[in-house]
Parts: structure tokens; sequence; C-alpha cells
């Protein structure tokens, strides 16, 4: 890397290769010209003079992409297209590429290219977390963890179903996902304002001809179907489609993320550590929740590329313009950069994740008893007591342990012992105790949601097999 | 309205009654009511010692509805659900409401509905503007229009394609529209934190019953599914998918709207005028795309709102707290207000809209002999001319002829006359202008591309019969 | 409050009384008849020939303000400002108001105007704001707290220089809000396309005549200056600029609640409770931190607002049209409410915030050793040891103390009892123990810091004496 | 650039080299390197023993920058500025640096330095393009142009004063741009949790030293104040600060290039061309607007990172956390690079941008009829016609005359010929030509505006000479 480059940090830091693949400079180029050597064979065998030489001469000189050379004959031409045919030709010493097609006719259908490859990745990495995810809330199913609402204790949960409820938020993501991966259309041969009228005029008008050519450059894109009407340009909705759905499914990892971040402040659980890794160079104990942070950060870009291309859907000016242009080279490949970053962290943290089940264990000691209140009425009222009195004394002594503990007063939670006094609920310190540690009565039916959930993420496993075989590259 | 009151702008200005209902604080209220109501007869079903008089006394109060005993009871209680019990059990003289449920079981649910319901609204209303975009391309189907790219001339379409690109445009809206319509799930009652550990608590633990009042709930509802795995609160994802996917719809209404105010801007069409109408109170012969501007403006009201759920989703703490709250308020019903508005305008528009031929004509004849230079180049070589001397020829003439029509030189495109004098090009004058007369030859395949939209159109019809009675309220 | 209307539930809930009547229907009608009037009594007073009865007339039902009969008129002529105009005329018996002015010569003034007024509300809360905050900070100088950096322990701080911290942030947009009450211009009477033309046309081209009425006008609304280019309409910038200089005050009351909601999830302090308040029906023990919350949510909602009017900048098409019109009758008031509400919110929370200094201490003590592991080594050194060799000691005993506490093996910190054991360190417990006693050492210049603060918050004070006198409202 | 890598495609094509440098990895080495040098310094003439011979060891190896060597180290380390701390401390062989710094001592500093050198940057290239719009102004002061509201014809301006309408646009945004340059603050050397311990520590608890090292800093690099009360962390409030001051300056440039595209529709004006350019690869004579759809793309943008800013501010945890690295890494150097690329496109347009006077009076021919109708009105009341009659007279011709324009009946506006022909208007058709002709009568006081334009963009100039001699660099 040259001094004065900058790279897309993005892409360099974060992404996977793959990723990067599908959107570099000179993987655009080969794209691009494999597209116009598929066109040129079809267009030869609906009847156009095209010599089988100068199809074998493009072929040979495919992969000697030499970006500086294309940029040179840009800052001429001053258009990026032109200089790319231009630079195909030179090397090719021939001149039989782009016929009846405009520039759009090539951007538009490499660019969806990208896109839908893209989204195919993108669609089993989800896969892959949510299989990890799974794996790693049924190990922890059982383990009883004080759940929380306005960030305050509430009533008792366990792990495992607080990762599958992250998962359900996931899966929400991944239905859209899947869905745009199977619906997403390409634009076709559509010509400069997308009646066909390039490729008619090529073949005489022949209408057959021209839904044949068009046939088959589909299907050598691997899309299902093609766009009837559009102009110079699909329509920029598509593009904003795309980003939201890929920002959906970041919410789901989002959400886990921040939860961990909490969970780590109170040393319920840790993203874990590789070795090597310092925390801080001032203070080596310290254990940060760098990449759970990150993902958040993925999140925030990806909402910004929302953004720019909610920008751009909607805005189009007739047969269309490029006003978008600029917008879609930053927002398209940034957003399944940061996509594929996010996935790349979640995966590593997903592996690595730690629970500290005796800090768990105390903070359930703590506020299990708060907990537990509507349950010691229940039993009170069943052995006897009135329920307006037993109610009342619950809550007077509920707000006194809590005052109890927030001044100091008491170290350990003092509501059972309070409660155990009092006549008018009417159960022993035993009962009391019992109740308490039946743990697996608090928690409702969340181990079978758990499972529920792992039922699910096998179910996706078995659609998307790929899945299976994804390993987080090693992250920063 | 008193003086002191802001109302909704959106709700009380654009949208309509249909979309208020859904929304109002009253309509809220009788829709919680209904639930608490199902959920008393299911539990009592269930076995739950509920008296049906108890039932009874609320069904006779469900529409007693006093908002401003409501507001009075929160502002003593801060809580808005416990001041809607209070009030509820108030009237009825009984305390059998909300039993096993938190806040939440109630309001997540009701909210829910509402937003079904208001999507399942907006699906039919889209279908309805698909229809009527259909029958306004057909109906112009085949007059030849200059399309434009860049905001110049580029090549000849129809007016009637060019209303199918954006049809196409809706299209790709409705579909993820219509698919979140069948899609979107339910919460259901899942206690203060998801583990359903209240309803079993009153069920004696068994899961099955608490299952079966579930099922019985969703029914109600009208839902095809609900979550298993969530906190207090379903994903905050979904809220974001939802004003996604209307945005997405609004896209193409949106790039019609600005286009048909460019094509005023040069008086090719217009969004047409109601009688009594004024376009400015100084200027009475202006003709303003005053609701196409408008419908501009729901688009960039619906991106805000996506921005309000954007930064709800992903955030979730714990098992959810309420720093959404607000911004739900907000953000839900606004979305579809503006988006129903836009449909309102749209729908509106879409019925008055004229297009002006003579102008369209007069713009053709300057401009067609522009777009029609690839067809000279062909028509010249055909008849004998040399390939690169014509182009050469062809080329200079045009730019040409493009200065001295911008400098006033001519009035008329004098690219025919050049055309017709240059033996280089070897075309007559009676040729070109034959060529030029021909005007179909010039938009490719745009009139079967109108059929293929309108053929679409029709399937949506067929799919959404309710489309067909939908007609526009009257805007301002 | 009729069951079909839907209120604008930011006015109607969280804004203040003053907020609203700036914002009102009836109020901007009183607003824009003052307005008139004030236009003819100079246009009068410059020469025009307006009779002093019709002035008097129009003054007499300035305040018969009828909105239903205002909005009847609006559906026959679709143009709202047609329908004042007629109203005011019809009710006065006179036809002298609106003389050489377009509509926007009234909205555009008028709705600057509301935006000014809000603006310098805006102000005054948030010194208020500052003011509260800088005595909270005051009253908890001293109060030693575990700071926190990745939301795990870093360094000892204090709350009142957490609490200024948030100052700072807040001091930062009250920066931008102030300069803007200052800078904030208006469009003035400039005619259909910016060049005046009406108002020369009226005063026979006598340039001095009309620029005189201009500043009469710009005087009467209150403003510092007008703008000197505009089109038809103020560029949109400015309301982006508004709506942008809100949201970071806004982010300074972000950050303190988000930090609030954090501390009371360790039961470090909370927000308070009013009498009477319920933090959940089911569970009464329970302090909630609704109100911060709620004032991350008016954030949330005040970056939808952004969005909004970043729509609007940039997007003027020649001299102006009103694609902006609906989005800003939701965007303005709608974020001056939002931020309205938050400031009430945030008042309220500054006024009833609690810390539990028991709880903070235990915090204290049990992570006091961790933080202290610098001064340690850097006390060891003193004493005498290696400096490689006691790092190294110190690292692994931290390290060591921080898996035991997360393992259950200990439940106090066993860091000092570890290092006094080590020769490598070479401090006996009694002076790790004096030194750990030593709080104020490790809280640096925090003290200090609170001070400056508190001059700062005394100086805006003083600029802005009527922040003095603010006081919340009894927010829901 | 080798096949694999992925460029920041804004900084590569669009942006200047002085922005690149700025935020290029290794520029920032440097200004890392050089900010160390400069502490240890400081520290060392404040009493802290470090050898001279280690500083000098430093600054002789400050330029060996090896990119490869830090990212292979960081892979190892997993955090960067230890990759960057141990590479110069290798190099140098010495270990001196970042003594009592903690990492974001650092970065926070450096990343502000090159906040506020691109500010000021981005400050100059602006006033550059205030003084060439403002020459672009003047030279066409007195064109006229049919101005239009709606986008259609409203009222006459000049085209000198459409550039000055879009030049306060701009002036708006330079005002809160050239602000911020003056007040944007750092954050200085606050320690871990920003209470400086660190420091203090080193320094034996001296505050005063402490506080003096803390100013040689700050003014070593070139801010005017420190904030006083920080986290480990600057409040993200001004990052969003930052982001949102360009964003308005954009706008500016924005509606002026999406009005220039609007007028090269209509051939009024163009943005002009470079020699070898070419419109089309298809349509050679084709003049596209592209440098200004490529201005409107980049505001895309820069909202875009706006909104990732946003979701920084307000969100801080404690004292600060790094879920904002990625983000600021992505959002703030593009939003630099945008920025910039907007402005060199810009000024590029502005250079070359030209009018077409024909085109402009034939328009004006067409449409000045219409838009003098007001000016018929009170010429005919002069002339003796009831004021009434001829309002209704020249509404009705005016309204025909546009229905007979749209119908093709007539191809010059009829308007004249039917005013002269009624006797409810009374004026002759000489009468009529000459207002007509009196052209700078509907302009009003158009030509006054552009001179007060230029008047203040000449006052900038001298604020700010160095924007002089700014000249674009060619553009792709």
């Amino acid at each position: 890397m040259s001094d004065e480059s900058i790279p897309n940090v993005l892409a360099q830091r974060y992404a996977s290769a793959a990723m990067r693949q599908i959107w570099s400079a000179a993987g655009r180029v080969r794209l691009e010209r494999d597209f116009w050597i598929a066109v040129m064979k079809a267009q030869r065998d609906l009847g156009l003079e095209i010599p089988a030489e100068a199809i074998a001469g493009y072929e040979a000189v495919r992969d000697r992409v030499d970006l500086d050379a294309i940029q040179a004959r840009e800052r001429v031409t001053l258009h990026d297209v032109k200089a790319r045919i231009e630079e195909f030709c030179h090397l090719a010493r021939h001149e039989h590429i782009h016929k009846g097609m405009t520039s759009r006719d090539l951007t538009e259908n490499v660019e969806q290219l990208q896109v839908l490859r893209s989204l195919k990745l993108a669609r089993v990495k989800t896969v892959a977390a949510v299989l990890l995810l799974a794996q790693r809330a049924v190990e922890f199913r059982d383990l009883v963890l004080t759940g929380r609402t306005h960030n305050v204790p509430a009533q008792a949960t366990t792990f495992g179903k607080r990762l599958a409820m992250f998962g359900q938020e996931l899966l929400e993501g991944l239905r859209g996902l899947d869905q745009l991966c199977r619906d997403y259309p390409v634009r076709g041969l559509k010509g400069a304002v997308g009646t066909r009228l390039d490729q008619l005029t090529l073949f005489g008008g022949e209408v057959a001809k021209v839904a044949d050519l068009d046939q088959r450059i589909v299907a050598h894109l691997g899309f299902t179907r093609a766009l009837d009407n559009v102009g110079q340009v699909y329509p920029r909705g598509l593009d904003f489609e795309v980003v939201s759905r890929l920002c959906q499914v970041s919410a789901g990892a989002s959400s886990f993320a921040k939860t961990l971040r909490l969970m780590a402040g109170h040393e319920l659980a840790g993203e874990g550590f590789l070795p090597g890794q310092v925390g801080s160079s001032a203070m080596p104990h310290k254990m940060n929740s760098r990449s759970c942070e990150r993902i958040n950060g993925f999140h925030a870009i990806l909402n910004g590329c929302l953004t720019m291309t909610a920008a751009l859907a909607g805005d189009q000016w007739n047969e269309g313009d490029v006003s978008c242009s600029v917008v879609r080279r930053v927002a398209l490949p940034d957003a399944f950069f940061a996509f594929d970053g996010l996935l790349e962290t979640f995966l590593t943290v997903l592996g690595q994740m730690e629970a500290h089940p005796a800090v768990i264990k105390a903070e359930n000691d703590k506020y299990l008893p708060f907990l537990a209140t509507t349950t010691f009425l229940m039993e009170a009222v069943k052995a006897g007591a009135g329920r307006e009195a037993a109610h009342e004394a619950i809550k007077e002594h509920a707000v006194a342990a809590a005052r109890a503990l927030r001044s100091g007063e008491e170290s350990g939670n003092p509501l059972p012992e309070r409660l155990a006094g009092d006549p008018r609920v009417g159960l022993s310190r035993e009962r009391i105790d019992a109740i308490l540690s039946a743990g697996d009565r608090f928690t409702g039916a969340a181990g079978e949601q758990v499972d529920r959930f792992a039922e699910q993420a096998e179910e996706w496993g078995r659609r998307v097999p790929d899945a299976a075989g994804v390993k987080p590259g090693k992250i920063l």
C-alpha cells in the first residue's frame, strides 16, 4: 500500500476475502468482460456477424486487467465505460463488444450480479450465525438468569432463552433476506430508455430473437426473473430494499451485542478473549467488549448506508439519470462490507463467548426474592392468608428490603427473613427457602422455547447446507 | 377543535377516515377492551374462576370511552395501562380483567393488531393504485414521447411505457408489502420477560392450557403465526421492517410524481385541476403540481419515520425496556398516516392527470432527428455509404444542429436538411423524412411492455378484489 | 376531544403549554392576522391608500378565530392561504389585506417567527438544565465513583465529575443553539420569485420605500437581519440547521439519560420517583428509569425529524416549490415538541435524581484495587522493587483476582492480600490499605473540573436570566 | 493497486490530494509520532527523566512508516495503538513515548487534529466557491430569465439573481462552518476517564505542571481551546456537529446543481463540456449534466454520514466506549472526502457553466405575457378601465392563451393579441408591446440583489485570502 492511497477501511480491516473479491475493481472488470463475451456469443448464435476469432481474441486477454491503464483512458474520455471498452478492444485487437448496448446495459446488470452474489453470501453467513447461536442457547438452556426489563431485575429467565430471544430477531431478519435472494430481479438488456430499441434494431425488429437474447443473458447471470418495464436504470427502490434487509438482520446481532455489553458490565458474561489480546494498554486485567461494540458500530454504518439509498429511491427523473452513481459506488459495497464485517465479528463472539455462572448465581440470590413475590402471594393465600392483607405485607417488605440493600444496611437480601416473621403472610422460613430453591419454577417455558429455536435453526441449516462450513476469519 | 389543541396534521389533513379509525385514542381503547374480554372468556373456558356476570359487566360498558377521565387517572398513577385498567374496572364495577397479564401483554398485541390492519389497508390501496396506473398506461400506450436520461432527450418512448416503468417500481414495493401482510407475526401472551411464567402460574403450570390460551388469542387478533421467543416486547426490527416496506412502495409513487412535475415544467402533461381550484392567488393561470409535490413530501416524511424506527431496531437491552415507547407512539401512526395520505393523493392525481399531445408532438419534432441518428447511420450504410465516413458526418451535423438550436440561429431542427445535403450520408430528404415519420419504429417494444404491465396489474386485481372498490376521498 | 380526532401526541402528552401555543392552529392564525395588520399599517404610512377604518375593522375581529370555518373554505378553494384571507376579510367586511403579497410572503415569515420563538424558548430551557445539572454536580462533587469505559471498571472518578462530563456535552450543544438564536435570518417581503417585484410595483418602483417597508416588517418580527437573495422561499438548509442544533443539545441529555439507566441497573443511582408512581403493575418494588428511557426516545424522534429536513435541504428547484410543505408542517413543530418534551423530562429527572452511596461504596471496594494497580506499581518501585518484576507480579495477581471473583472462589477482592504476600512487590498490607483508603488520590482533578463546570453554568445563567425561573410541568 | 485491494472510492476518485493527505494511514502515523515527540519534549522540559538521545532517536525514524509491519503487529496484539507504539519504539530502540497516556489520549487528539485541518480546508474551498459563484452571478446580472415556482413559469428574474439565490444558501452554510472552525474544541491529555489522573501521578500531583503540559499540547495542535470535562473520549455530538455543518454547505451547492440540471433539460443553460468528453457512447450530441448529478450524489452521501454520526451522538455509556470506533473510521473521512469531491466538482461546474441566451429569450417571449398579467391590470386601470372587469378579462384570456398553446392551436403566445382586442382592457397592441419590451421592469430588484451578493462574497474573500488561490483539480 503506497503512502498516498486510502483503502476502503471496511473492506480491508473487517470484510472477508470472499466479499472483497465480489467488489474489487479487478474482479469487476473480469465480470464485465465475461458479460461482454457472453453477449457476443449469444448475438453470434442468433445470427449476428461476429467472427469466432474475435471472440477468441477477447477471451485470450480476459484476465489482463491493468487498472492504471483503464484509469488513464478515463481521464481522457471522462467516461468510465468507454475507457473500459477501449482497453478491452485494444488488448484484444478487435472491436466487436458492446454491440447494441448502452453503458447501462453493461453496468446495471453487472452491478446487480455483484448484489445478488453478495446477498447469497450474506444469507449463508446469517444461517451460520443462527446455527451457532442455537448451539450456545442449547448449551445455556437451563442456566437460570435474572431477567431484566428497564435494565432492572424483573423476572427469572435462562441465559439460553435470552440467546434464543435474539435468535428470534435474527430469524425475522433472515426471513426477509432469504425472500429477497429468491425475488431479486435483474434489469436485462433494455437499451437507452428501456424500450429494447437498440437490440431490436440490431436484429431487424425480430422481437422473438431479442427476447431470446435477454433470456440467455438472464440465465448467464443466475437470476430467476427479469424486470419488464425499466428505463435506463432499474428502480433504485431495489437498492433501498437490499440495504434495508441487511439492516434488519444486523438488528438481531446488534441487540445481542448490546445486551452482552450490559452483561459484561455486571461480569455475568463476556465475549471472551484470544490469547495475547490486551484489553487496554494501561489496564491489562480489563476485559473489554470490543467486538460487541464493533457489532453495534457496523449496525450504525448500515443505517447510514440505508439513508444514502433512501435518497435514491423515489428520485427517478424520467427514464433515469446518474445522480445515483457516486452514491451507489459507496453505499452498496460499503453496506455489504459492513454487514460482512459484522457477521465475521458476530460469529467470532458467538464462538468465544463465556458465561460466569458464579456471578450469575450471586445475582439471582440477591434478586430472586423480589422476583418471587407473586409466587409468595399465591402460596400465602393457599396456606390460608387473606389475599389483601398478604399483598399489602409483601409489598411493604419488598420495598423495605430494596431500600435496605441500597442504603447498605443489609448486604444479603432481607426479604425472606422479613416475610417469615410476618403473621399476615403465614409462611415459614423453610417454606420460603423451598420456594426459592425451586429455581426452574420461575423460568416458565424458557427451556421449551430454547428447544423450539434450536428446531428452527436446524431447519435453516437443512435449507442452506453451505452454512455448516462457515468459519469466521481471524478478526483484528 | 379547541384553541389549545394540536391535531396530528397527517391524520387530520391527509389520511382517510379508515386509517384514522385504526389509530384513534378511542378506537384503541375499544380494541383493548375487546382484547381483555376475549382473554377473560378464554381463561374462563379453560377453567379460571371468572363469573359470567363480570364478563357481562365489562361488555356492557365497552363503548363508554371517556378519554379525559383516563388521562386524569394517568396523572395520578403515572402509568398509562394502569389508568385504563382502573377506568374499565370502575365502569364495570368488577376486577377481573388483565389476569396474569403484564402491561405489555396488552399493549404489544393491540399495537401489532393496529399495524396489521394498517398494513392490509395499505396493501389494498396500493393495488388500487397499480390498477389505475395500468389503466392510464394503456390509455397512453402508443403516445410517442421523447424519452430522457440525464433530463435531456435520449430516445423515443411512449407515455404509456413511462407510466408502466413507474408501475414496475410500484410492483416491486407491493411484492414486499404483500409478503409482510402474510408473514407479520404477533407476540402473544408471553409475560414479563417472555417466559410465559404468569399464565403458567395462573394455570397451575399446565403448559397445554397456556398454549391453548395463546392460540385462541392469536386467532382472535387475525394473525397467522406467533413469535416463539420474545422478551417483554417483540423485536423492534419488525417496526423497522413495516416502515421500510411502506417506504419502498412510496418510492414508486414518488418517482412518478417527480417525473410528472418535470413534465409539467415542459407542459407535456399535468396533474389536472379540480373545478374551483386556484393555482396561485397572484397568478390564476398557473397550473402547479401541488399534489405531486405533496407525494414527494410524504415520501420524505416516511423516510424520517424510518430513521426513527431504525434507531429502535438493534437497540434492545436485555428483555426490553421502553425507550422505544414515545418513538413508536409517533413513528408508527405517522408512517401509516403519511402513507395513506400519499396514496389518497396518488390516486387523485392518477385519476385527473392529463397529457398535452400537441406539446408532446412539438417536442418530438424538435428532438426526433437527434434520437434517430443511429437509425440514419444504419440506413446510410444499407444505402451504400462508408460506415466510418457516415458516422463522422452524422456526428458533425448533430453537434452543429444542437448548437444552432441553442444559439437561436435556427428555430426548427436543421439536422434533416443538413444530412440530406451531405454526400457522405447519401440519404435523400424524402428518405430521411420517411424514416422520421415512422414514429413507432423508434419506440421499440414499448407497447408490448405496457401490455405486460397491464397483465400483471390484472393479476393483482384478482388477488386483492377489494382494491376495485377504492375511491380516494376529496383532498385538500 | 372527539372520538375521531387524532391529537399530536408529542404536543399533547409531552410538550409545555408555552411551546404548544406557538404552534397551535389558532395561535398561528392570530400571528398571521397581526402580520397582515402590521403590513397594512406600514403600507398606509408609506403612502398606500388604505382607509384607517379598514385597519380598525380587521383589528376588531383579530381574535375571532373559527378553524372549522377556515377549513370549510379550504375545501372549496383547495388553497389554504386563500381560505384564511377570505375568512379574515369576510369577518372584517373589508378587502385590504395581503396587498402586493404572495402566499409565501405571509407564510414564510410567520413560520420563521414560530421557529425563532421556539428557538428562544429552547435556549432558555437548555440553560435551565445546565444550571440544575451544575447544582447536582456540585452536590456530588466528591462522591467517589468507579469510572467505566467499555462499560467495565476503568479508573475512579466522582459522580459530580460524571455529571459535569454530560454538562460539557450540553454546553457544546448550547453554544450552537445560542449562536443560531442570534444569527437566524428572516426572508422578508420578497415577492413571488424573490425580486421584490410586487411591492416595487405597488410603490411605483420606489426602491427606498420598499426597503423601508421590509425593515419595518423585520423589526416587527423581532429578527436581527433579513436574507438578501431568496426565491419564493427561504433556503431549506435553515430548517435543517434548526433541527440539527436541537439534535446536538439533545445528545447531551441523551448521553446522561443512557448512563443513568446503566447506573440504575447497578442500583448506583436512580431517576427518583414521585409519590403514587407505580413502577410496574405486576412488580410494585421495581424502580424503572422510565423518564430516562423517554429522553432517549425523544432523541430518536429528533433524529427522524432531522432526516425529514435533510431531504428538503439542497432540493430547491428553481425559485422554489412546495414539495417541502407537508414535510415542514410535520418536522418543524414535531422537532420542537420533542425537544420541549425532552427538556421537561430532563429537568424533572435532574430534580428528582438520587444516588445510593452505599452501593457506590460497595462497588468501589470491589474494584478499587484493580483501578489502583498503576499506583501500586509506582509505590513498589519507590520502595525499591524492580520495575519489570513488580509489573509482572501485579499483572499476574490482577488477572488471578479478577478470575477468582468471577468464578465465585472469592466474594471480596483478593488482590490486596495477594500483593501483600508477594516479595516481588514489596509492599506491606498496611501500606496497600493506606493507598486504597486515600480515595481522593484516585480521582485526579475531578473536583476542580466540577468547579469549572459550575462556573461556566453560572456564566450562562447570567447571560440568560430567564432560565432561573424555569420549572418543569408535571410529566406523565 | 493490487487486484485484491479495495480503495476508498471517494478518496481516490473524487477528493483532492490535500484532503487525502490529512486522512492517509501513513500521514496519520506521522501525525501521531509528531504528537508523541511533542509530549516527550514537554514532559522533559517539565522535569520528567527522558534522555535527549531517546527523543533524538525517535525523531530520526519519524518518517520510516511501514504500514504492513504495523498491521502485522496488530494481528498479534489485537490492539491498534499498542501496535503502533511497539513499531515506533522498535525503530527508535527506545521506550519513552506514551508516558502517562492512554490510547485515547493519543487517538482522540490526533483525530481532532485531522478534523480541524479538514474543516479549515473545507472553509477555504467554500469561500472559493462563493467567490466564483459571485463572479458568474455578476456576469449574468441582467440576463432576464423566466423565474419558476412549482417548476412552472411564475415571474421574471435574472440568471444572475438566480445564482445569487443559491449563493445566499451557500453563505448561510458558510456562516456555520466558519464559526465551527473557530469554536471546535480539543479534548487534550485527560487520561483514562477524563480526570487527568495519569499525568497528575506522573508529575507527583502537581496540578500546575499538568495544566501547563495540556496547554503546550493544545497549542501544538493549533486549537484555541480545550474541553474541561470529558471522559475517555470527547463528546460525539461534536462529530455530529462537524458533519451537519458540511451537510448545510453542501445543500447550497446541491440546490444549484439540481436547478442547473432542470435548466439543461430546457437547454437554457448547461454545465459545459471539456474537450474530448463524450456525453454518451451511443449518442455523441448529448450534453449530460453529469457533474451536477454528481454534486447531488455527494450530498446524499453526506446525509448518510450524518446518520452515522447521529447514531453516536447521545449514545455515550459512562466515561465512553468504542462502539463509535468503526463508525468514526468510516463517517469522518468519508464525509470530508465527499465534501471535498463535491466542492472540486462544484468549482469545475462554476468555471465551465454556460448560458444559452437565445433559448432563454425564446422562453421569455413565450411566457412573459403571462408573467406580466398583474402589470397589464395595473396599466389598464390607469388607462381608465374598471378594475373588476379588466381583471376578469385578463384572467379569461390568460387561461385561454395557456390552453391554446398546450393544445397546439397556437405556436406563439396569443395573449397580447387577445388583450389588445378586448375593450374591457382598453390597451392598444403598441402599449402592450411597449410594456413587454421593458424587460427590466419585470425583474424588480434583481440587479441590486446580485450586487449585494457580490459585496458579501468580497468580504469573505478578504477574510479568507487563501481562497483566491484555489483551483479545482481535473475531475473524472
